[in-house]
């Protein structure tokens, strides 16, 4: 840190992402990334015309992408904002809204927090209860910023329609944020619920169903008042935040959206596969509509499993935290990582039973 | 604006880019961008196997970027700050030292302004002196941050070394920023003299001379402490803020740097033409050392003759500001671009000519 930092700044903690490892190969389940590649129609757009094209600043209005997006989630592009990644999204929300204070749950998406310090806004950090859900009652009449993953992040666990109404209806004077990030994986998407409330800002990625975490593509559905807001705040910090050949991906993903549902499925259908094998080898799993599960074996801690499967090639997260001290977070992969990962798992399990029959 | 938008941002004002229509062709000397396409080397290595990588993360640290923008300016990748556009670096450097307020000239990059209002730092605006050189004595002991471009934008006048010496020593206990963005058109870098002054912050660009405005990638070059702070910022907003085709894009630009270099200074070659053509057209041309020029003429307004231009299938930039309404600046594009713009030009003021006598 320098010695010229601003004061308010200079207790900030920065979020701290899952490793990037760039020297050695691992089986990565541990940033929520997609197994499959990005469509062909993607690959085959991003060529040496597109390329070249780069001398050029790309589209401020991002209107081609804008109009795609709006078009799959049958919404107006008027109700589309679009961004450099869901974190840019998230964070252009806690700039813009968050005067009152800001309320998330204990267990969460790690970088609401780290907005809430950034902006010096007044935190209310509601506990999820003992099952890991929501206590979204806690949510009602907050009449502050509300972020709400859904489905969850590290948990993956849903909240309900019907509970999210709520906590909208009884907050009508302040913003509350749905973010759906993992929402394709079986989740429900609530977009269709900006039209009945002008509260709601839905907040997605292209990182993570749609195989484009290298690419940084995040947007929200929202009324046309928040969408004008989100845009006053990006033109005011960087306006051609979203690169070229991002924008050209996205449309061509997009085109291609039933290839990304289709993989989906198979993580949806992977998911279900380690879960149970999990199951059989002593775990409790949280019933996740994510890309990944979150587990603990009551044999080992968190942080012993994560060493020894890293040891062994597979990197998973686990978040060093009270009340999830105990888990990990297993991203899922295509099937034979899966197969790989649960046998390492065995292997690691069965040594341990073996070092204490010693 | 929605009614749930913090008190504080109200009254922002955002900034405004140059149009860029996405619609009809121009020949566009309206945004600084570079005629050259980017080089072959960058376009060979965004392929299909760095597109299909898309699915991981980019790498949070940039780490070979960064090394190899340290070898080609000579610092230590410890000295280096990587970012999706210049743009974003200077939010950063508002955002993280502004507290004691920021001084910076009347005519500059209209950008210094939004960010100040955005972060409701106290704006010391220093006017430019008449003939448009930067009143260097007023940036002494200011002590707050001060933000100037060299070359300015958008006269293109330089501001010496020995002046901005002068500044940070006179300003130890701030940051001193200097915006770099045009420097290889002639203009001299003083990234070197971060190495004797831990207050300097040298900011720079992939937009201009290396072709590559629709990529986003800016970069500072500082005391590692000040670039320990700008990382805390990025990691607390963005960890993933430069794509990967971007770094990719980048470290390739830069091992072909000769080849941006030699196109840097065709610009200028261009840049004399078009002055020498604007001088025997009668119009008063500042002394630039950027990839544009500002220049005015006595017979016809600025606006009027940005309009006329457009018409003719042309896009220069106009600003609507006191001092400077009877300019416009022309971006140096190709020869060609430049003689078919001297023609319209010529052919503008013929025609004024010819309406006047009637």
């Amino acid at each position: 840190m320098s010695k010229f930092l601003n004061n308010n700044l200079k207790k900030l903690v920065a979020y701290v992402p899952g490793e990037q490892p760039q020297d050695k190969s691992y089986i990565k389940l541990n940033t929520n990334e997609s197994p499959f590649p990005p469509s062909t129609k993607v690959v085959k757009a991003i060529n040496k015309k597109s390329v070249k094209s780069l001398r050029l600043y790309s589209d401020p209005t991002c209107k081609v992408l804008k109009e795609k997006i709006a078009n799959v989630y049958n919404v107006d592009s008027h109700n589309v904002f679009v961004s450099n990644g869901s974190d840019e999204v998230l964070n252009f929300i806690f700039m813009a809204y968050g005067e009152k204070g800001v309320a998330y749950a204990d267990i969460t998406y790690g970088f609401y927090s780290v907005f809430a310090e950034l902006y010096n806004l007044e935190s209310t950090v509601i506990p999820l209860k003992d099952d890991f859900t929501l206590d979204y009652k806690a949510f009602l009449n907050q009449n502050k910023l509300i972020v709400i993953a859904s489905p969850n992040a590290p948990t993956g666990i849903e909240v309900s329609v019907e509970e999210l109404e709520e906590i909208l209806i009884s907050n009508k004077n302040s913003i509350v944020v749905v973010d759906q990030a993992y929402v394709d994986f079986g989740g429900t998407s609530v977009e269709y619920l900006t039209e009945k409330y002008d509260n709601l800002v839905c907040v997605y990625t292209f990182s993570k169903s749609r195989s484009m975490a290298g690419a940084r593509l995040g947007f929200a559905i929202a009324n046309e008042s928040i969408i004008l807001d989100l845009e006053k705040i990006k033109y005011s910090t960087n306006p051609y935040n979203v690169n070229t050949l991002t924008q050209l991906a996205g449309v061509m993903a997009l085109i291609d959206n039933e290839y990304y549902m289709k993989n989906a499925k198979i993580i949806q259908s992977n998911r279900e596969y380690t879960k149970t094998e999990l199951c059989k080898l002593g775990f409790e799993v949280l019933d996740s509509k994510a890309n990944f599960v979150f587990a603990k074996n009551s044999k080992i801690d968190g942080k012993s499993l994560y060493l020894k499967l890293k040891e062994q090639g597979v990197l998973i997260r686990h978040f060093d935290k009270d009340r999830i001290r105990d888990f990990i977070r297993i991203t899922i992969g295509s099937f034979s990582e899966m197969k790989i990962f649960v046998e390492k798992l065995k292997n690691i399990l069965g040594e341990l039973k073996w070092e204490k029959q010693l």
